[in-house]
């Protein structure tokens, strides 16, 4: 095997885009398009790896990181002009290097692999990847000689008749013999109507200069899309929703609608979990086996164990225990950790907050900056009052303590083990283990009060 | 350019839609199908306008408001008998007319132009638009002679076998030399089995009186689609929906999901905005740039400002400033304003109710006939109470002022700017500027009582 | 016509599923893939029916329920051995048995009615049904003679070439004479790759001892697909869900985007109910005519009357009346009756209570354990508190009684007919009809006070 470099061009503006984001910046299913790129060229062992990057460079190479040298392309002068500016790394070094596109989020490794095999094994001075398109308007097509092998590459706008009917496209994803590469750029020329240096170019030099040129076909055409406008960017993000999600079913996930379940590249899901329409699993979540999540639920860098029950909410940040029931219509907020067999019921907040295993906040409460033990009773409408205006404060609660409806507990504050707080009680000194906290005024009744009231003031 | 007449055929009782609405009144992304027809005709310069109108004839007024002139047609006879109702605006008059369907709603303007062009480009007494279908079954087809000119309509149920795997057909749309329309109408008869007086015979009437008919060819096949039941209604939205997502999308609107969000015909979105699943945006709504919208969120004539965040709420009737966060779960009701940077949060409500900028309702609160000052912090649970089983009132907040978790606001009260009100307490009186309010029980521990509690009386 | 058996293959493992569950009791819109070959077996006249069941029996007896007999496979060492297993029940009955398997979910009885009338109508020995499948890579095909009778099936890796690019499928499918059936199985032997005992050789015996075999065509082969994987339990799904709300929009319901509303089984709708998207309707629901349901609600085994509004809400084993409105945002939990007009607003929950006629909970709001009568008005954050820690207690409020914010009622409480209670009490004590109940404290207002505040100890 040879020494292998990779060269992502990366300095399109995409102004058809329409954006103030960088193109390659886009997300598909929660990644960059060029950290797809990235992931995908990351499987192979290359020796060096380059984007070359133009246009706000800045984001484009906070994203590639530490994956890639980032090389600075003043002006976009073509596909060529870009390879060109790898130029210091690699002129003149053996070995072979892969040229792709940072907005073709769909190419997978194995194609990568595929191309630099078949130009390998075929000694080739450079491969080409091409694919068999539906409707090849608008790509180079491949002209291939009596004997199958490759002659030339035409442009849409120079090619005849004869060669429009031909679906074999050029993918714009390339093969080179690095020495040869770098010596051929510099002959291509810019005399054309763009006045712009184009990469098939050297392939015709190579060519012409009876150096063997070949091309490797891929049954993936979808693969090799490049995104160019927003439609694009919705296709791209369902071709990889579907690739993911038939991922996840091969492994054992029912889905019941895949078409309409959104689940980011890098997240896993446990055997015979069941995940409903609508529902969004992003970041890097891990679902245990056995769940129910959804419909329409939302999660978000979550950690969940088996046999949970998530319904329509949303979770981020946060780690979710074994068998613990969630919504419908909870929200737990980042740097949350809820404990097995816990119940987080409809109307319910948690916010950086650690609940006990088995306890309890079924409805319409807020939970923040709080401790639970295990077996606490949150009665309905309990709030913890986190929050003076100023400054942020805890509330601990211990095991198998019983909080009665409507009642406030004004951090910092302690409620005891077993302890039991009156339903309507504002709650502002701790109270101990086992205590009784009341907190609230006498009933009164009036008799035959209702009719007479002046409703205004006294409601 | 002739003067040029429209006349919308609206009359259709629609029995396959089983339904008690109006066949073309049945909305396809929010708006009835007929005014879908309406706005299309409403781009052309017709000096006048017909919808004949059949049973229900009052609401389908109401819907064409006075866009258009209703003629009533008492029986239905047939789309000539239709078009015959129009004989007191129109015969005799020089011109064009374009006769077409109210429950095509996918025609656009540029196709009915492109047919008129063609039609009074050649001269011709009358044209029809055709379109090839990919299953013609059911549908009139277009026979051409030798040198590729119309030679007649042959309905389905009359087609050779030759003529049946004719896959041109006749869309129903048609432009007419108006005088020649009229004078030709008056010989149709209605010698069929429905005992119906139909159209296309007026073509063949003026064929046979060798007049010029001529076919237009539209590539646009779908945007001719009839609905007759609710599967071709559903068929329609879809359509419908593709392409306006399309054109969100072409303007620089990421659409994570385009086959799944739902936008009305008349909404506009600005660049770099991304709208998530499931999110359905009805109605005038204008949402400006760089919000994220969605998942699930639904907003019905609102207007929305620039880096807005609406997570899966409801909007109605609503102005929402800029750099403004709304939800997860939050419902904003009708003629409320929320000014810019304000904080709705999860489990809020807010109904007729102004929030001044950088306010916040976090979480489990009531907003109701209240108008909030700049800065207001609302705490958990808090209630505006505007209601007392007769009339409603208005709660006032001043800047700056703090509202203690579940404290009620027994309105009409107001709280000045900078006040504090306690958290659990009922406010019935108005609290000055820089006030503390209090209205709740001091707290009692009774220690070791909590496992004595008769629990039904002591909670 | 003659006596009619059915056997129903269900002993497969189904490892692909990579599941603990069986796979035929996955399931397909809401209801296991068996239990829809039963109900569409249940709809032909069969003397006997048996169901061969393997590994997990028990739980596939239990969806079995009485629909069938279950026999148990103690090996599976094909489908002729399967088949075989229900020697004891058929062996010699004269009569016709159908052979179908339990993992094709999409099968109609139409389908299967066809095949036996078209095999008795041939007094033929057994009848295949075959399809013409788009891709029949991997399937049996069916070879036909010049006269185009059935000459024989060609399992897939035995196939020759020419065979391959037949389209014409078996789709596992059988009907026998029942009396051949059991003698010619005897004769099946297990000499191939697998060792096992394939019931397609059955066939083979049949024409080999000059016995008539049909092969019956059917034009769905979509309702034949067998479930093998997660991706085609999803594919089947889809399919299903396509079949099922095209027949409710053919019934004259509204669905928005019938791609993506999930509506199970056996639920019936009314005309001119509009179902928006993103909404699952499961079990045994029924909605009545003209209601609007959805987007995003959740309705499972519920009853709901005319003109009812239920936006994103989620209600369970619930019976709801005429002109309710519920929503957004409200969770309606099992045995609760919410009677006409009514309206349970936003974030509102209702569980195990009665509301009366016109009664109003309309935002934050817990009925639990609770009975309501007519145009009772609960106010905003109005808490039923039902539960102390040990025991369950019920609520009851009289017609016309007005209950103030936040307030709790303490269970067990009555609230008599048209009583009052202020705005931020709890209620320990019942009251009577007509009577106003008050347990908060006077309000202090401490001026100047607020930029003093402790904040702390004061909130």
């Amino acid at each position: 095997m040879s020494t292998r470099y990779a060269i992502i061009l990366a300095a399109g503006q995409g102004t058809r885009m329409k954006s103030k984001l960088y193109k390659v910046l886009h997300p598909v299913c929660g990644k960059p398009m060029l950290r797809h790129v990235l992931d995908q060229i990351g499987k192979i062992d290359f020796t060096k790896k380059m984007v070359i990057v133009g246009h706000g460079s800045e984001s484009v190479k906070a994203c590639v990181e530490t994956d890639a040298v980032c090389i600075f392309q003043k002006e976009q002068l073509g596909t060529a002009h870009a390879v060109l500016q790898a130029r210091g790394e690699l002129a003149g070094l053996a070995g072979t290097t892969v040229v792709l596109c940072g907005d073709t989020p769909l190419v997978r490794a194995e194609t990568i692999k595929k191309l630099i095999d078949f130009q390998e094994k075929e000694h080739a001075a450079a491969a080409v990847l091409t694919a068999h398109a539906g409707d090849p308007a608008g790509y180079g097509r491949i002209v291939r000689d009596a004997s199958g092998n490759l002659s030339r590459i035409v442009e849409d706008k120079d090619a005849s008749e004869v060669e429009k009917a031909i679906d074999e496209i050029n993918t714009g994803i390339y093969s080179f013999d690095n020495q040869l590469l770098f010596q051929f750029l510099e002959q291509v020329g810019n005399a054309n109507a763009q006045g712009e240096y184009y990469l098939p170019d050297v392939l015709a030099l190579l060519i012409q200069a009876d150096e063997k040129v070949v091309a490797c076909t891929t049954q993936h055409f979808e693969e090799t899309a490049g995104v160019n406008d927003r439609a694009q960017l919705a296709a791209a993000e369902k071709t990889m929703r579907q690739r993911i999600n038939h991922e996840h079913m091969m492994r054992g996930v029912t889905l019941t609608d895949p078409d309409h379940t959104y689940i980011d590249a890098d997240c896993l899901i446990g055997q015979d979990t069941v995940i409903q329409p609508g529902t969004i699993i992003s970041g890097k979540t891990e679902i245990g086996a056995g769940c129910l999540i959804g419909p329409n639920a939302r999660l978000s860098n979550c950690q969940i164990g088996n046999e949970s029950i998530v319904e329509q909410s949303v979770i981020e940040d946060s780690e979710i225990g074994h068998a613990v029931q969630i919504g419908p219509f909870a929200h737990i907020r980042p740097e949350s950790i809820i404990h097995d067999q816990a119940k987080i019921g409809n109307f319910v907040e948690v916010k950086k907050s650690e609940i006990g295993a088995g306890s309890k906040a079924s409805h319409l409460t807020y939970l923040g900056d709080a401790v639970l033990g295990c077996d606490v009773n949150m009665g309905c409408g309990t709030i913890t009052v986190n929050y003076d205006g100023k400054n942020k404060y805890q509330t601990h609660i211990g095991d198998g303590a019983f909080i009665g409806c409507n009642a406030n507990l004004v951090a910092p504050v302690s409620i005891g083990k077993g302890a039991f707080v009156a339903a309507g009680s504002t709650i502002t000194e701790s109270v101990n283990d086992d205590a009784l906290a009341i907190a609230r005024s006498r009933q009164t009744n009036k008799e035959k009060y209702a009719q007479k009231l002046n409703y205004r003031v006294n409601q």
